[in-house]
């Protein structure tokens, strides 16, 4: 079984293309080019009518969103999500928290069109992104006590250390938030992590 | 074992209530009056921090994000998510999609002044919406072939129920989408589900 995953450099899918070298999935990658626009070739708007990254291919079908990717290839691999149920649920709340919360205020910076047409509003919308990131890293350092979120190394901290990548960027003074660079620095220097670093670098 | 829920009317909380109610598990509610700005009031804040709903509280701590307490609601009774992990994925790509896009639209209408604080910024977020809701309503219909968004009933309907309640206030002309206003109408027939409309109605 080979998988194909459509990803994009710098964007969510980073989370998920580490998920699949920490599962050790064999994975074919198709790279999306924002700069050139392809998430709107109409090519990929069939394959992915939201026209966002990642989509993954498998033998079962085509699977969008980050976080219901994340969890399918923990089914598909050993120790990548808690067996036990709540254990799993408090995962899940963080994982919902970055696609709700702390993914849409980042979109906020650079995306504006996608909730208003007035290019004033959407220069409105990137001024507010320092505030409503350093909210969200707030209630992230919050969330951090041992070295991953969970008892255990899950997909939920490849989650995290993605959007966690776009704070600097989005002008969160780090130094405020000492655990969650400490997370950001262990999860950079896993070995799969690593490799996909590299290649979303290169 | 009782189950505490802090819920809000009209809110994406009442998707929880109706899966508690779905579930058969015992549960008390605790209402969040948003009129009085419940929310904002630090004993509740002390609960969670976000100053939003729904809250559960369990035994085992305290939950929040509505697609993480409704996953978590389907592991402590049968039927409510499929077992086949593919399966489970396609209902989860469903339930991140109305967490981070279309819940996230429609918080455009009113809520505008979590991500800009130009009053003009805000209205010309409140003008898109109608526009937002309507792509949102395009890929949610797509998704629904049969009687539920997999081949049975689940708790990622509840969430879809919960979401498309809000198409109509959204100027979303729902005769565009007779799918999703059948399911939306299959869903509120449900005995449980009546039972919490009626709760939320009254």
């Amino acid at each position: 079984m080979t998988l194909t995953l459509f990803l994009a450099r710098g964007t969510i899918s980073m989370s998920v293309h580490a998920a699949l070298e920490e599962a050790g999935l064999p994975h074919d990658l198709n790279w999306v080019d924002f700069s050139k626009n392809d998430q709107r070739d109409p090519a990929y708007l069939a394959i992915n009518p939201k026209g966002r990254v990642p989509t993954l291919i498998a033998p079962e079908g085509t699977l969008t969103e980050a976080g219901a990717i994340l969890q399918w290839i923990a089914t598909q691999s050993p120790g990548l999500m808690p067996d036990d149920p709540w254990q799993a649920a408090k995962l899940r709340e963080v994982m919902f928290y970055l696609a709700s919360t702390a993914h849409v205020a980042h979109a906020h910076k650079m995306r504006g069109h996608r909730w208003a047409d007035d290019p004033a509003a959407q220069a409105a919308m990137t001024a507010k992104v320092p505030q409503t990131m350093t909210d969200c890293a707030t209630w992230l350092e919050d969330r951090l006590s041992g070295d991953w979120l969970g008892a255990a190394f899950s997909v939920a901290d490849l989650y995290l250390w993605n959007v966690a990548l776009w704070l600097p960027g989005d002008n969160v003074d780090m130094t405020r938030f000492p655990k969650l660079a400490a997370h950001s620095a262990r999860v950079a220097a896993r070995p799969a992590v690593a490799r996909v670093i590299a290649l979303h670098d290169g």
